[in-house]
């Protein structure tokens, strides 16, 4: 079966076979980690407006509530995310290559937490940054360039995409 | 503080506004779930692959057991995604501009189940197709441009990507 | 096997055969989504008649939490079984002869997105009725009666019940 | 804030305030515990018929593996399901009163577990027999009648109704 | 295959085979549950001194919401831990032999309910205590010995250990 | 209120000032992920003697699909575990008196997926040595002393413990 399936992957020509992927792990993208890192800004922005006219309403409450759970949602998502991928797809030969790989991971998993933790716009775009710097090794890795480009949403801070 | 949002929004020049996104919904895109998609065909070709040599080993159960639950896995969350654009974003002014919308959805949930229920590429393939539908119809809501071009992993079919 | 299970399902007198269930599916039943709706308009009134004496203890803001939880865990839960009936149970025959059945559909996701998103006793009781009404379409397809009654808990409002 | 609540719950006369039931929990109904219940036998019985023509095509294993899952979760949604209600509704009062209770429940929690670990009918009959008995007492502690009626789908066994 | 595992769990001297429990059962420790227990207990006092200061801002909010959805995760762990060992582990004659494990296991379900839709330090410590109880219970049953230390971290109460 | 709990943190002697916890993280243990770990060892051995008298009955089938389910959601959890006490307690100066403890947890992840993917025990036991590392150098940055123990239920390897 690995020769039919080496075979398959190398007429479409992608980087399954040079990354030694186990077989449940064949597609890889950071582009929704980036994405969680993302919303984790946008949620915090919102709080940080939102808290300006605060009152004790339950309409409030019910947003505030809703925004704070939606930011631990998606740093947790940006947390799992890198943490497959650091997990399945980077080998010894990548961290090797990239001695920071090791710790950009560290501090993404820091990251992920201290946005949970805190309303803190700072660290939120830190989060973005760390995740793009790991997106990019990554489509390093996979030997494909990459763009940078403003997101199509709020907060729209730069996030690197592969080049289509 | 709706205000300084929109003020802020207009900056970036993003959609929220026209879209009259409610506060938590800021950031769609429907890109996790043509990634979702695309691995439930890959799931698919790997186990087609994988049962023609079948035996009865535990290592052989428990490769196959995990192709499957993945594919569920990637189904439903085809599935989940398109439904909260659908609901949260979709408004009635645009299932009356693009008619064909609430047929596409249905769709999507269906071959979703679909492909959760059989071992079977041609429904894959049109889940994938049946999304990059929808993901062209909601990039043209937001007034933005696609192309459409190989996925870089395995299947690498066909998406339409959000040109940047 | 097929043969084995419809002469099994003859015997028993039910709608599987004829709505041409695929296996997994057998066992459809909206009285679930129909429950939550209530409970998401239960969670509104308490919220209502909670925050009249609102302060800023712990104890407040846990039962507040809690209650903005429940409302949010349960307007989810309306979504996600009538998408499962309407995408498994529901097939073009059927929305043929209910055409109004897709906009039912979209209605209930925007509106359990919108009592998510508020405190707003109009909207719940609105999400009540529209599954009431799908509900009630359900019903009819399975060849089924209903009749109308009060909840027996609180917000004892009518429900759409098959008649037993 | 307690007394607007009583005052309503008088007028729609309904047993909260008798069961002295604490705030998130108004809205009790075993009625989904037996409608899983009901679905672990129904798996049973696909899962007999299915192994009979038994192959080793990724097809088969696919449904054989999907059936397992569902007869998992849904034995699981009766234990969690019967817990709660045990846990939140019934009170020291309740158990003088319905002796055998408890070892009902315990009951309740070992067959789940057993028609999780086989495929066997007779003790997935039983869970189903249990739980009806568990809603038995529970429809006679909120004093409400009940009666038996096959359910509208297959398996098509019994289930203690509440009268409407 | 059950000789073979019978022969093998006798080399290693454990109480598998004694308490005649199902494959997937082998590994049992209440040690989660205490933990969780005690964590309740931890949330609970965190509250607790920080609503002594409590203001308005996203900040604020922002911890009591985390401290708040933490003491709800680990009361259901509690819950739900000490559920699994006594559905799955105790059998009849346990419970004849110590008649009080229904009841422990009854308060468990009510002070976990209790502990999370109260902040409440009595009450949080009750749990833990019972859950001690319910750990003694269990180690006598297993043929181990135990002791009484302190946790290692904050709240610090005293726990039942297995003595190693 | 930070004073208020470091004189309690202080009265019971406890690491948590010294390791700079955030609030919501004041309980580490390691020793859920090595009884996690232990479990992926017990699932692999259960396999491995299981399939030596596999059919292909539905029964045989049940137990299998639940033994790799099982080993898969353990291995699961040895990865969340210690990725949050590594996200979270873990800081700089840990990494740099233990610059193993990067590759350590990096091996853990790998190993994680590697027992998730197989049915191979040498992996199972590395990755419960490799836990056991990860818990001694933990204990160690708390000060606190460690034994070795063989596990009170089958595999009955040896485990870490903090001597109590």
């Amino acid at each position: 079966m690995k020769k039919i399936l080496e075979i398959l992957d190398k007429k479409v020509n992608f980087e399954n076979a040079k990354a030694h992927c186990d077989v449940p792990c064949g597609i890889y993208d950071p582009i929704s980690a980036q994405i969680a890192a993302l919303t984790v800004v946008r949620m915090t922005d919102l709080l940080e407006e939102y808290f300006k006219g605060g009152d004790m309403s339950a309409e409030f409450m019910n947003r505030a509530s809703r925004l704070i759970a939606n930011k631990e949602k998606h740093a947790e998502e940006v947390k799992h995310d890198i943490r497959v991928i650091w997990g399945d797809f980077i080998k010894a030969e990548h961290t090797e290559k990239y001695p920071q790989l090791n710790s950009i991971v560290h501090s993404i998993m820091k990251l992920g937490s201290e946005t949970k933790q805190h309303v803190n716009r700072e660290h939120a775009v830190e989060l973005v940054e760390k995740v793009n710097e790991f997106a990019e090794i990554f489509w390093a890795i996979k030997g494909m360039e990459t763009v940078k480009a403003k997101a199509p949403y709020a907060p729209a801070l730069e996030l690197v995409y592969r080049k289509i």
